[in-house]
């Protein structure tokens, strides 16, 4: 015999032009180099069509380190370019609004890290664009892509804890802790990790509706690079959502010791459920009342009946926290193909909207000491249902 | 050679009159039993003279049971007793006021379980009474007196962490879950568990100065025996402390798998502290940087230099939860002895009085959907430091 | 109204003679002194007769500590007084035969620590002597009274994890990790601790048949006070039980970080247990096959159905490391009072004369570099069943 | 501006063969499809040159989702291609001598999935034709390439935990419990996990010298396919290591409730590790003696300081389980590169027939009851060191 060549990949193949080259470029650009063998068979794969960013030199490398066709430092060029149809996102948080919204003009389909803008009234120009242009449009609220989390959903959603009734969420990180530490983004701790919080209470629990918060700053001044930067170091919120349901949310960039803390625990009138970012993999489980053997059940979700994990390995192979990205664009690819919709489980603009509607009411708690609404400054698309 | 009759026991007799005969009259009374032979040598023991009560076959029964000399129920029986010089009330919380008022006013070193009233103004009476009085006064805040609860508020109050920043505490049950439920009490959730977080707020990390607060209600009724309850299920507080410190502090008595979770954590600017009741003997300690061995030591409070833990086994040999119970009355013993002070780690009347202030700002907080100051009805008395 | 005598306490009063002065003698006597208000009701309560042990000074005061009447520095004091109904013996390791065979001789039932003796032909004369007698004998095996190591034996005697397969066992302390560690006893690591995992996989799986097994030494010599002490810091067993199981047991003395680490697995067909001393209340239970639930789940063995825990206190509030003593000794009254029988719980002479049959066998085998077999002295007593 | 061309890769592109397109294909294909972006920069990346095995639409749809170029049903094919720089052989155990023994005469560098071969013989005989042939020689025991195994890895060897001592090491499957169960191997125990526990004992703590152990069968006979399969379930092995060290080694495919359980516990003299599979990121590191802060410290393996996990993600975003075979391949191609070693984090041949020489003691040892001598086969090459 002899070799014979590969069949071709007769999946569809999707371009992505992606702007950005940093550390959620390489998770990105990692994603659409291992969804395609990974979620397979499926409709679509995607073409690595071009990368972009500021700085010459780092946007040549990314390219040849990911594979990309070609670079550009200018934006507009892949917003310009016909083979890509989806523009991905993931530059600095200034560099959210505009291209974006270039990208939605030329009649792509956009992805967006969060936040998804750092303003509501910015969110909501990027939200009502993109509905508007009829195009796909996700946020890159990947923690909803951990098969453990989906499985909390699906447990909430079945009914398996009842009625909800009480709700933490907490993300905390040590690395600001030091007041004199160099800052990697000049935003603060509500756009780098509270609106992840904030996601997962609304994906979760459903709609914040008000806000008590206090934010901490542990310095007054810090810099990035040359300028001023954000000093929001910590945040804690109380919050009543849609239903009654009071939630506590936190986010901190101060807690020495929590590494990658994002932790939930919900309880309903029947069952509670707890997870924690740093053994992402399990879902504790508590659905039975008092008796002999009753307590919290350690699941490790990695189980064929698991979704999200099953495309993956056998049983007790867990998946690490790039996995959340890689799930997260394949269902953005299936939703471009129009082999599922995007949501509930992919967050689009709108939810990037509610999250900067829910991060502006935190602030105003915090400056005003009172509760604050939360103002929902575009409505729900019509048709009923979410989304 | 033949037996010899034993030694007297030489120590300082005191005796105590327990108001009460359920569930705490059997953690106090256990206690009063053991702390003779564990917390030895000491200067004192305590004498069990008698318990009171109104149900009269409990009250006999219990005196059987615990060894008290005799037994009434009537509890100004106790208050008259010459020999009685500890009046114990853990009667239920209707009965906290008037008896410990009277033996106050008879003299007596008063004891009593928490709550210690049912408002600020009426544990502020007591109190006033009590400090006037010159006698010794403690509020049943168990709690404190856990190795691992001592090993942290050693670590905070040696600057191992630094300045404090951030804090969640959360004491969360399960067996109110059911709206049905019987009701071993006609209190609600602050009352009952509550007052524990406050006080375990203020004992580690100082004074509450202001809270946001939501309580939840999962029925518009309860009954207790004949007789309304209340209906405060839950609560969720968000507070600020002196020294900028923020805090969230909850409650819940409807916590699906929870049994008995009383868990804090803590962090500065140097290290931060986690514990839990449902594994009291450990504390996680985290007080390194990043590094290649960072992260949380497991901390099992139970060698030599972990005071509390000292005086009963060897190293590895965990405690339970009534020794909170027995360490604290051995520590009010010592106090009557005066061979130490009672503060500040047993709590006084005015921690008994602060934890009800902060329960009334929670609840004028939930009502009013603002911010509520804690005001302070009594001030601390003379002499600089805490008590 | 005025105070009334307490009524007699109307149990019938056993006495007790204990021997011994040291940990052991206040662990017994701690219990002793607790078990009459935890375990009530109940049939018969102890009676603190006598304490003796060699160092007149130790016995006087420990008389003094735990309330016994009468002290003495001659055993035969303790085994000739009419009053003593119960030898216990909580003396050092060398003490144990002459003392517990002339109390049996006098006809007491008879309680001796681990290990019963430091060899087979030791333990068989302590129980073929009690045996012939007709007194109850029970050997200290404390860690069978802990409420969530009774749910293992039910789960596992009701059939929940169908046939046993696996078991692993471990006993792991870190006090004698130095070479030159000051020693407490003489003995080697099996006396210590190593007999407790021997009696855990006994009480719970069922006999051991054979064993290879290695034991370490860390240094050719140790001291203790003036004379030389056993260099056995480790053992690891290899051990096939009836019915074809296999277990590894291990203890050390020489394990950094574990400071009282007695710990199982257990899995059969259908299930899965697993316990550790220093979490004592938490039995991790595994019952169902692979699924979206599977997983342990984390039994908090503090609820009122849990046998042994529902004397103690409400759910959720665990018990410590003593409680297994205290529950020991008052299922030894029961036994005494002939309200239940001592076995299958209570560990008898038969048992301590077992864990002393495999110790010999783990001897042979470390020395012999073979399998050993696992050599039955004394047969079971008729009629059938354990005990 | 426009859009530029990509800079071409300029590294070495070394061409891979595949034999094998089940899971094991699976993750090796990914780790290739992923180390160059991850391993970036380094001296060489693979080419996926062709992909073969019997059934040829298996085949050809592996050759599609996984990118090699060309795909063949005979393995010939992929020995005789010029291309073929490195033979990596992911096929079923039974077709790892041939085709592995032809790639070797064919100068290829040759990569094997664990076990090596099913007898010691075979193992020899591929270790030293890779020998003789001067080829890079790599068995699959990826879980050597975890960070927190290689942190374990690196604090043994610099000393910390002083001269080891006990070493438990355990690996924990349970989709074997049920007799009935459908298997997808015909091996046993030992070639299906086991020898990745014995890999671990030898990578961290030294040479096995000698074995007692005992094979468990819960059924006489099983099937695979139309045919026999080997009934060995489980296995216990009390070892005997270089120096002295004591090991327990077990591995068991019918644990209920354990997934995928590899863990390991070394203490020496001076410190413990502890490391499970199922949170792999997390290694528990105890060094210091008893004191008020002693205890396992909870490092989170993600840091910069963390080798392996450096290439990846900030701290404390975490690894799965498919990092090890990505970490495993980049480290065979900086070997195949010259740029360092392969050993000693690579395993290489003869560490594949150590374990089979291992795996013939074990079964030797459970057959014969007796301790038996691993025979080595073949020396260590010369030079020193090991590897």
């Amino acid at each position: 015999m002899s070799l014979s060549a590969a069949p071709r990949d007769e999946r569809r193949s999707v371009g992505f032009g992606l702007l950005g080259y940093g550390f959620m470029a390489k998770a990105h650009s990692h994603a659409l180099l291992t969804l395609p063998h990974i979620h397979w068979p499926s409709a679509a794969r995607p073409q690595l069509v071009a990368i972009g960013g500021r700085t010459e030199a780092a946007v040549r490398e990314a390219a040849t380190r990911y594979g990309y066709e070609s670079w550009t430092t200018d934006w507009h060029d892949l917003v310009a370019d016909p083979r890509v149809a989806v523009f991905d996102n993931v530059a600095a948080d200034a560099a959210h609004v505009e291209p974006t919204l270039a990208a939605i003009a030329a009649g792509k389909h956009v992805v967006c890290e969060k936040p998804l803008a750092s303003s509501a009234a910015e969110a909501r120009r990027l939200y009502e664009a993109a509905a508007a242009a009829g195009v796909i449009h996700l946020t890159g609220f990947n923690y909803r892509f951990f098969p453990a989390v989906r499985l909390a959903w699906a447990l909430i959603h079945e009914g398996e804890l009842g009625e909800l009734r009480q709700v933490q969420i907490r993300y905390a990180q040590e690395w600001r802790t030091d007041p004199a530490a160099q800052l990697p983004s000049p935003t603060g701790v509500v756009d780098i990790i509270g609106c992840h919080a904030i996601d997962q209470a609304r994906y979760l629990c459903g709609e914040i509706e008000a806000v008590a918060a206090v934010i901490t700053r542990i310095t007054p001044t810090r810099t990035f690079r040359a300028g001023p930067a954000e000093t929001d170091d910590a945040v804690a919120i109380l919050a009543r959502l849609a239903g009654g349901l009071v939630a506590t949310i936190e986010a901190s960039l101060i807690a020495p010791g929590r590494k990658n803390h994002l932790a939930f625990e919900i309880s309903g009138a029947r069952g509670s459920l707890a997870w924690s970012l740093e053994s992402p993999n399990r879902l504790r489980v508590h659905r039975r009342g008092p008796g002999r053997l009753g307590g919290f059940t350690d699941v490790l979700a990695t189980e064929p009946e698991h979704e999200l994990a099953a495309p993956w390995w056998p049983a007790g192979h867990v998946l690490g926290w790039e996995h959340g990205h890689v799930n997260m664009l394949a269902h953005l690819l299936d939703a471009v193909a129009g082999t599922r919709p995007l949501g509930p489980h992919g967050a689009t603009f709108l939810d990037g909207l509610r999250a900067a509607e829910v991060a502006e009411a935190v602030e105003r708690a915090s400056a005003s000491g009172t509760w604050e609404a939360v103002e929902h400054t575009a409505a729900e698309p019509d048709g009923g249902g979410r989304r």
